[in-house]
């Protein structure tokens, strides 16, 4: 048996607020198996490691004993937006939310227990309910304590429209933790209001309200700004072994205890004894290697964790970049930007499309000392650092 | 044939407003029946005068040969308010609806044709709305508009809470239009906003917009305030013949052309020739008497009309107070108030209880020249006129 204390330590590792504390500690003390709550959006998941910091302290949770409940909230998703000003989220079908649910499985899955979760929907609930439900369930709240989030009152002061039914998704992601009797949700910090308003139903509804985990959102790899796809700092749960490994020993210095704290499950003392090391003089990247050989693993196993450094091994760091590097002159041939897989071709990097896409796919190419995707396009004119693979470097001028 | 142009007068007759009149002599040019809907509240209905200003326009409407869709909104009554603020206002049980319906049918039915009117239960179509298309719904209006409601504006302003529920009643009274296919809709002036809803979401439903009828409120006998029991100024329905005679004659003078215009069926020129006669010297009196018998033929029938002034006649008046009234002190046994059927009784008016009750029935009970109901107290200590019946009359010291 692990003892409350170092429940509520794990709890608490990497967590941005616990709420309320003395309340989970007395759930904890009475030896409850909590039901653990996290809700998920239906739509296409492709998870990168910002989102996994979330299942990651469901993981936790989960070994210590306590029951993980993943929610797709599929209800909000079948209805798609009411005001029909986003055409880009059109409802969903059921067909699509099983598609979304399978392949958020196959990729959680990686980090939880499949035996020791369940996957909810809340449409089982939401679509038996009625309107004169809803009717009683907007009756819990008022509309000016709705206008203190964040975002609403933003949009309010701002004059920008707020659609009624944007009221009612609060009170639905509530309920959902009533229907589900929820002990515990986990969210990020944005989400803190949503969650709060679970702690409301459920008194409302007699049950004793859910205890709050909210979890930070994670950098991405430049340190800075939060991992994000469209900002191209992020490390894809499906990206390949060798590209997570490129792009994990790219990270600043600095980054690598963050990540160990929220991404790692390696005990905080190993971590205190590694960071120790570095102190003391140790290679950054000896640390960086085992972080990312951690992760490898997690998402690929423990033979392609062994083999990824040898990928990519022996590049050419951004400040080892040789002074007087060859210059490249590509012709755009009049187009405004160009693709880099033709970069590297024109640029005589690699040999073909083929080679391209091999090292593009290996997470290989570095530009201006930064990973890059294989869908990156260069603007013209303009003057990059590219580099390819093991040695190929070249100073491009794209005219 | 009524004309367009005779439709419109007396579609306008006494009526607030009407929104969008060219779109309404539209539909009248075309022929259209219309289908001409008013909703009403499932609570006890025990109508007065007032409420029947609405039911006359309908009644006119469908005298003009159109379809009158009598609503009555059970649905939100069968919910209650779901903020259990309204201890007083709990859920009605479908049954209570019922005996609810059946009141205000033997009421209307009076003044409507039961042949030509549908009557609705708008629980027919919102039982069997689910939360999802409730959220829909919603999606069709914003916040910011909904705010503009004069009532929720000022408790917004005011700080006074607003439970989220309440914006979703007036969207339930706008989709009973769509529902409902309605033509138009009538309300009271202070129930604009949401007709205007009913617009919006037929509009949105991809239906031609309703046109709205709005109605004033009207006065009571005292002729300054809203017709209300609470402020003891109203005619009820279900008055006794002479009761509502000796109410309707003591209404100041001006008030009669008003009654004339919202409560009587007699065409507006036949009433312009009343009004020539007073001008010209007859006796005001004599034309409330007119007024009074339509009314009471339509609640009590001809016989009672016929004879409902011969139960009151020679009472005398406030101006006719003798002056020289004798006074009679009254004990109240130091109770603070005292019903005015023992006031009747200690004061010597009347011989007995039964006598009280049944001069107070008759409504024939006048206090300081003002007639009263059965259920008024008077208090302690205090000096009243008071008269019962024709010629028992005396100035009452309650101490």
């Amino acid at each position: 048996m692990v003892s409350v204390e170092e429940q509520l330590a794990l709890i608490k590792r990497g967590a941005d607020e616990l709420i309320v504390e003395e309340e989970l500690v007395e759930k904890l003390k009475a030896g409850k198996r909590l039901r653990v709550k996290a809700g998920f959006d239906p739509t296409a998941p492709d998870l990168h490691l910002g989102h996994t910091v979330l299942i990651n302290k469901l993981k936790q949770f989960q070994d210590l004993g306590h029951d993980v409940l993943f929610l797709i909230g599929d209800f909000t998703g079948m209805i798609g937006d009411p005001t029909g000003k986003s055409a880009t989220r059109p409802p969903l079908t059921a067909e699509q939310v099983m598609e979304n649910a399978q392949t958020y499985k196959e990729q959680v899955f990686k980090i939880l227990d499949p035996e020791k979760t369940t996957v909810m929907f809340n449409s089982e609930w939401m679509s038996k309910m009625s309107a004169g439900d809803m009717i009683r369930l907007a009756g819990q709240y008022t509309v000016a304590r709705m206008l203190e989030r964040d975002d609403f009152s933003k949009r309010f002061k701002g004059e920008q429209s707020i659609a009624i039914h944007e009221f009612l998704y609060p009170l639905v992601q509530g309920y959902d933790s009533v229907a589900m009797c929820a002990d515990v949700e986990l969210g990020g910090t944005d989400q803190k209001f949503n969650l709060l308003m679970g702690r409301t139903l459920q008194k409302s509804a007699g049950q004793p309200p859910q205890n709050i985990v909210t979890m930070p959102l994670l950098e991405g790899l430049d340190g800075v700004q939060k991992m994000s796809k469209s900002l191209h700092n992020y490390v894809g749960v499906n990206d390949a072994p060798g590209q997570m490994y490129t792009k994990l020993l790219s990270m600043p210095d600095a980054l690598i205890w963050r990540y160990f704290e929220l991404l790692s499950f390696k005990d905080m003392t190993e971590v205190s004894e590694l960071k120790a090391s570095v102190d003391a003089g140790r290679n950054p990247q000896e640390v960086k290697d085992i972080f990312a050989r951690e992760i490898i693993e997690r998402f690929h196993g423990a033979e392609a964790a062994a083999s990824a450094h040898k990928g990519v091994g022996n590049q050419v760091a951004l400040g080892e970049i040789p002074e007087n590097l060859e210059e490249v002159v590509v012709d755009a041939d009049s187009q405004e930007e160009l693709p880099i897989s033709a970069v590297l071709r024109l640029a005589g990097l690699v040999k073909n499309g083929a080679a391209a896409k091999d090292v593009l796919g290996r997470g290989a190419v570095y530009v201006d000392g930064k990973p890059v995707e294989a869908t990156l396009k260069l603007r013209v004119s303009g003057r990059f650092v590219v580099q390819a693979g093991k040695k190929k470097i070249a100073r491009v001028v794209i005219k």
